[in-house]
């Protein structure tokens, strides 16, 4: 049977060992590529109805676009193609012949989503101009990590057109705070910061770039969700234009915006232990596993299990009446999938009209009668929910560093977490000081104070042009 | 203004037209690909969570495998190979560098998806294993048409692994029956026959393959799902072997399954009219539009608009308030996407404490008091739904013809629908049917009866293996 390493130990392999042991995903045969087993899907299945929901809430409409783009396209903005040339899949040979134009595998579909919108809107009545699709998009990646970075993966991508420069920034916060950050904290219990990113980190292609960052336990940061104002970049480069009410033809401002199925990693990092995968609640696939304690199939308490089930039908609820698995080894398979709450039920609950029940975060029992059952296991789950955001969000604290010089930078960069630092913002010192530390800047925090005063760069020395502190810390 | 041909003058510009007209799709800069828009895909995603639901009823759990498939994967299986190379987009360059093998872009998952099969299945325990993805797929298409025939489409496929021969014949025929022909006549109001392909129009690779077929208003038939017994030929490919009860290492028995936005395709040619799209209410995203008589903005008007919009809050409504178009235009636009009911209201009707209520299919008028909106809605759209279906049914049934001998047979199948007849089945000789005829056989019907005494195909005079006449058309 597979066995899980200790976060302490070997964090890599601990990681690799709670997608195994919780049956989430594996690596393809195709180098870079996963397999995105039934439970893991779930999971992500959760995440788009949760997403989409909040999205089409907001008025956001799905469309599809197509999986190719034809090489020329992506050349049209000259930063967008820099920045992800060197990750593109090519399709050279299509239906027995060479083709005339090679066709890339979608990295991203600003390009191909942009030549629509060219010919889609025409006037000020038809802005914003609002899309979003679900698709499967293909970036080159050498050193695969399942969720974390694979050669393909699952995503949303948003797209709007907007009259103003204004608005896109606007917009492109409006998705960040309200439907990225909300998703984030209230279905992952995953806190995060919100922050733009430096010129270096930025979107190739974008004016401004904003993410949501969050710690996990390593004390690395993971990007999780970005969100861009395009400003007038692509526009320009696809002709975008709209007859404003002035009579006049102007260029459309735009944002485009993403989350992944790098979440579950970011799911998987934030909350599980040492006994395997934890998942909040308002996300896991099964809420509920009721084990009936007995050694043969037992009718009795077969239908008690039920029973208890038949009770809870307003939770995702699953009865492992297997009879070739032990009690225990059905808690410890379960424990691995990280299912929030375990019931169990034996002869001895029978007679006393109870169960017990065990929370997979803190592992505490309790027994509780029959009759209490529904009630307690909405208590136990919504408490759940709570208190993973709120440990995660004590280890995130504890661990934010502020360092005024270069030596306590460097210092505390090497013991993890988020270190706040006045920052130049320029890309030839970011890169410096990448290589003497790892780190990069992770994000300018939108909603930090203004600092009084001059402030220099904790790297170059030069005056910066934000009064405040930039976070750092090394990055997935 | 876009105008629609008329079906009579020239049924393929109609449907493009229709297509066009009701901003549901269009094709791609890239050659094949189309752009699914907004409207459109809104269907998309009222046949996904329906279809979706019914198989989630049916204990099948959704996962994800890779878009890309090692060239040598395919090759595997022989005739699966020789069925799509022609059709085949290849992916040559990676990262930037020129691949070691070639990946194929998945024009369907057998391969890929059984060598995971090969490794997650071991014990009868583990049978029947029962998955399914959604997901893109690539087959280059030289000859596009919009949802008939692109060169990247959408579907679910589903696959499974049976002990035995029968349960998956058993577990094909189930999904075919409970899950496409309940979805295809119950959600599109589309009648299907159910029926076996023959050799020659048989999925490559599979034992048996069975279809859903349903006529077109051209009397053409479209293939609108198929569910494929794969007996072992792929299990024996892939190693796909099982540790049996009587201790025996035996090879699964497969079935694949799937449909597509093909569906889309048969939707508008069910329905549709010369006034463009009809939709059948179960699968509309918009049931209601509610439209204002009014030359400019009217508070009273749009307030009874907004109210009767709340009392159909069990249903899909827009109210269309814009004040640049007159109510005449609005109803050409929304009579153009095929919503199921019109909800005229206008300053008589305010004083009358009444609406005007219009059906899309029939054209049906009536006045209704306010109070009895609901209730008049909910008896409209189900008897719409229940019509549409008798419509087509009616339409196919009338053209159903018989032919017994080849004379009556070429002068039936000119005159569209299905023309049954005693066929050998054999290849060489329907092959030689179709360059007659351009027509093949579309099916041998499931549940037709058997007929008493021997029976000779209609083509070559061979004696028939099967006691039923097989349905031949001409087709999409």
């Amino acid at each position: 049977m597979k066995t899980i390493a200790k976060r302490s130990e070997d964090y890599s392999q601990w990681y690799q060992d709670v997608i195994a042991c919780g049956d989430l995903a594996e690596h393809s045969v195709v180098r870079g590529c996963m397999v995105i087993k039934p439970y893991g899907y779930a999971i992500w299945e959760k995440i788009v109805a949760t997403v989409d929901g909040m999205l089409k809430e907001r008025g956001v409409k799905n469309a599809y676009f197509p999986l190719f783009i034809p090489e020329s396209f992506l050349e049209k903005e000259k930063k967008h193609v820099k920045g992800f040339s060197p990750e593109l899949a090519v399709v050279t040979h299509g239906g027995g012949s060479k083709l005339e134009e090679p066709l890339i595998v979608r990295p991203t579909s600003e390009t191909i989503i942009y030549e629509s919108f060219s010919r889609w809107i025409h006037s000020h009545r038809d802005l914003p101009f609002i899309i979003n699709q679900w698709a499967n998009v293909v970036r080159w990646e050498m050193r695969p990590r399942l969720f974390l970075r694979t050669t393909e993966f699952l995503w949303q991508e948003g797209h709007t057109a907007h009259a103003t420069l204004d608005e896109a920034e606007e917009y492109a916060l409006m998705i960040l705070n309200e439907v990225y950050v909300r998703f984030a904290q209230d279905y992952m219990a995953m806190p995060v910061y919100t922050g733009q990113k430096s010129e270096g980190e930025k979107f190739a292609g974008a004016f401004k770039t904003f993410c949501i960052e969050a710690l996990m336990q390593d004390g690395k940061s993971l990007q999780s969700g970005t969100s861009h104002n395009l400003s007038d970049n692509f526009s320009k480069s696809f002709n975008v234009v709209f007859l404003d009410k002035d009579g006049q033809k102007k260029n459309v401002f735009q944002t485009s915006w993403g989350v992944s199925t790098r979440l579950i990693g970011g799911l998987i990092m934030t909350h599980s232990d040492d006994k395997g995968l934890v998942l909040p609640p308002r996300l896991a696939p099964v809420q509920v596993v009721i084990i009936p304690i007995v050694k043969d199939s037992n009718e009795e308490i077969f239908s008690a299990v039920k029973s208890v089930a038949k009770q809870l039908s307003k939770f995702s609820v699953e009865t492992d009446l297997r009879d070739n698995l032990s009690p225990g080894e059905k808690y410890y398979e379960w424990e691995k999938k990280g299912v929030p709450l375990r019931i169990e039920i034996g002869p001895r609950d029978l007679e006393n009209k109870a169960a017990v029940l065990v929370r997979r975060d803190t592992g505490a029992k309790e027994s509780c009668p029959v009759s209490q059952i529904p009630k307690r296991v909405e208590e136990i789950l919504e408490d759940m929910q709570k208190s993973l955001f709120a440990a995660a969000l004590k280890r995130r604290e504890e661990s934010n560093k502020i360092a005024d010089s270069w030596k306590e930078f460097e210092k505390a960069i090497k013991q993890g977490g988020y270190v706040f630092s006045y920052f130049c913002g320029e890309e030839s010192c970011e890169a410096e000081i990448k290589k003497k530390t790892k780190a990069v800047s992770r994000f300018l925090p939108l909603d930090a104070k203004e600092e009084e005063g001059e402030h220099t760069c904790i790297h170059c020395g030069k005056k910066t042009a934000h009064k405040k502190r930039w976070a750092f810390a090394l990055a997935y």
